[in-house]
């Protein structure tokens, strides 16, 4: 395929495209099929000679699309939200083009410098503390990550080095190789799987700190400060603490202002990371930015701007207070990647790969495209959605919502037995025409119903509800209540 | 943006990025600014209120491309190709819109389905061992990482859990803490510096194996036979090797029948990963299969298809013998992710990062419009060029080669110093005609000119040795020789 092909092959895709986001709605959200449904549909080898391009794309509507779970469809309510809209779409096709490996300044300085001045765009949307912002001096700074999982991953590492140094430093004779057998890190038994992955890779034990349904699942000081002091105690070595705004299963938010208390640089030199992978984007809006109060006391701080903030997966945005603490943990330098302005940022020191996508044009085009009031509507308008739908659960008897609704997550159940609530999801999701997925609180089986898409709107709300009341009668009707 | 006006900005867009790539060779492929240049040339904060679409396109010219390092100019010879194919970008607008974020099975059948299917056809394309092809009851099969750095590690991490598991299973009695600050793993000392970079993340003893110019910087068997007999007298575990194909600096080959015979299964259990992300592409060629042969060895191998493949970044195509020891390795089962279908495969268990994108649609696009034939004409058309900048460089008495050329990779310098080498690749590059970078081969600076953009031909090489015996005649006469 040609230039020439391509000028006419792009325009029928973005039709295409365009075709798909606008009829979304008409296709059943979650797919009918059964594992190993496409490895009959397709040939068991690439072709030697060229398929012609009609073939491939009429393959796409016969292969491809019974097997997709619409995410961007407005009866979407899984999982939490991943951005998609069109001015994302836009930059990251020509970031395609562009194609560039920005691992290095020298690599694409454009992709590096948009890269460190759309995060400060985005800091200061965020109203983040100074120290997070790079400026021209500044010795913070923010870069992209892959996913939340990565950043989680990459603070840890930090952490773990700048502990093993600090530790080197006041006892130079102590064998560098039995310190992270001694190291021990902590996060809420409300945090993301992700998390205690973290600590899996790095090989340090990771501590889930409880929570309770009447602190509403934050992590509490007191708790932290107890085992901290405890590990102390047996000779372990707090090195980090990964606090949540927003968790996964009930968008819980620990209270970072007493944890900073506990973690911070005074008392213990603990690294606090926080992850607010989903409410992160809300902090944009003056009425939620409270939620974020407690960040000064924070050494990294990440959230998912490809979650909430219209900008297209994979878009992680993460700030570090000392970008040398990253930079630090990972430095390695082969003359194939050094170049003549070593005095610049180079990414790849601070992040898991090497090589990196021009993701930074996407944040471009979507700010600018929306502004910062049209990115404050969206997310308000999805808040709204999620306080109808509390209210339409509210005023049901038969059921209970049973975490505060604060963001657009609203976890609900029918008063009962987790059986009852198992198979009213079970039906749910059979039916095809909404889908959601569970979380435990507190041992109860509960439905999560997240305001995922850029198109949902109060109708499809309605209509969810009605028919999550329908099969509930159903179901309560064969169950004994 | 609404879906109207993406249907037309979409299509201007298609119109940009065929301009941008036909047109870029009359660009300057390494840019001409000084770190900080962007900064100055956009808002300090992102606007309130939206700016139109035309600004933001116009910014393009004026922002962003005066700062790109054009990987795709025909007259970019720095580190090693990154994809870029039309059909690649078409799928990836595609997955840009379906925009699923495939961690599970159910979270997009169709995203994990595919995925899989399209390792076994690059699997066949490579003549793979049947171990690694999952077809329906395979118990290995392939998975698309984000890079080679991050399929590394994963490999290094399954090995380290194996192992742990064999220590335990034989010793039971032994503190599990105590194991990770006795295990080491091996590599080249011609090995991409991520593969060091991941036993640091890991908390592993990673060593490098040196080798020599007179065995072409192939790390060999009984040098690897020494260091691990070595280690185990002095009581520590030996775990992970990791091969390369096809190194960085100078493409050299790591002889793995060999190495496999020491690191196999028989002898020591020790994990045997081979990274070939350069030269993995060119094992569809049955001339250069014979590169790969010892992969019957091999726990895992890796190659970047992004790199050679015409698959556009970001596609690191990894593949194992056993799913079962990467996926013990990662297990995470929080009840947001479990589903009705969890005996299929849920490829977040495979890799670092829970979300990740449609990008198996790349393949499938490019494996199709390309035909295997297709592909391997590429391959052999950047090898061809390579073998005719040989042939320049050989026919010059000042100039010689540093290493074989085997691919599309020709290590070349001056006959005479280290400083004479530094200023020509000095000059070369701020003449920004071409870019190229160097490396160090046996305490040599030398100079890489690697095959990289998909419009290369032979013009283009014939005019890039004009620029470097022209330059080097200056520098010649400047520099004492």
């Amino acid at each position: 395929m040609d230039a020439t092909e391509f000028r006419r092959r792009g325009k029928e895709m973005v039709d295409l495209i365009a075709d798909y986001l606008e009829n979304i709605e008409q296709r059943t959200v979650y797919p009918d099929v059964e594992p190993g449904y496409l490895r009959s549909l397709i040939p068991e080898e690439a072709p030697e000679e060229p398929d012609t391009y009609e073939d491939v794309v009429k393959d796409v509507e016969r292969v491809i699309m019974p097997g997709v779970t619409h995410w961007h469809s407005p009866y979407f309510y899984a999982y939490f939200p991943t951005a998609n809209s069109f001015p994302a779409m836009l930059a990251d096709m020509l970031s395609g083009a562009i194609g560039c490996i920005g691992f290095s300044w020298a690599a694409s300085p454009a992709c590096t410098e948009l890269e460190t001045v759309m995060m400060d765009w985005l800091g200061k949307m965020l109203k983040l503390p100074e120290d997070f912002i790079a400026g021209t001096h500044g010795q913070g700074g923010g870069v992209i990550q892959g996913t939340a999982s990565e950043a989680t991953l990459v603070a840890l590492l930090a952490a773990r080095c700048r502990a093993v140094r600090m530790i080197l430093a006041s006892d130079p004779q102590r064998p560098e190789t039995g310190i992270n057998s001694k190291l021990v890190a902590y996060s809420s038994d409300q945090a993301h799987c992700s998390v205690e992955r973290a600590g899996m890779i790095a090989g340090v034990r990771m501590k889930k700190i409880p929570t309770e349904q009447s602190d509403k699942y934050a992590v509490q000081g007191e708790t932290l400060r107890r085992m901290i002091q405890e590990d102390k105690a047996a000779g372990l070595i707090p090195f980090y603490f990964c606090a949540t705004l927003g968790t996964t299963p009930s968008c819980a938010f620990d209270h970072i202002t007493e944890l900073g208390h506990v973690s911070g640089p005074a008392l213990y030199k603990i690294w606090m990371h926080i992850d607010a992978a989903y409410a992160g984007s809300s902090f944009i809006c003056p009425e939620f930015r409270p939620l974020l109060n407690g960040i000064e006391f924070a050494d990294s701080f990440n959230f998912n701007a490809h979650k909430w903030l219209l900008v297209n997966f994979d878009c992680s945005t993460m700030w570090v207070k000392k970008r040398s603490d990253l930079i630090g943990a990972f430095k390695m330098d082969p003359l194939y990647l050094k170049h003549d302005h070593q005095e610049s940022v180079d990414l790849f020191h601070w992040q898991i790969p090497l090589g990196r996508r021009f993701r930074s044009l996407k944040m471009w085009f979507v700010f600018r495209m929306y502004g910062l009031k049209g990115l404050q509507d969206y997310i308000r308008k999805h808040v709204e959605l999620a306080k109808e739908f509390e209210s339409l659960v509210r005023a049901d008897q038969r059921f209970e919502i049973s975490a505060d609704v604060v963001l657009g997550l609203v976890c609900f159940r029918l008063k009962g037995s987790n059986e009852v609530n198992e198979t009213l999801l079970k039906r749910l999701n059979n039916g095809r025409k909404i889908h959601l997925v569970p979380c435990l609180l507190s041992g109860q089986f509960v439905l999560r119903f997240a305001l995922c898409a850029r198109t949902t709107e109060s109708r499809h709300i309605r209509e969810a509800w009605q028919l999550i009341t329908q099969l509930a009668e159903e179901v309560m009707q064969e169950l004994p209540h």
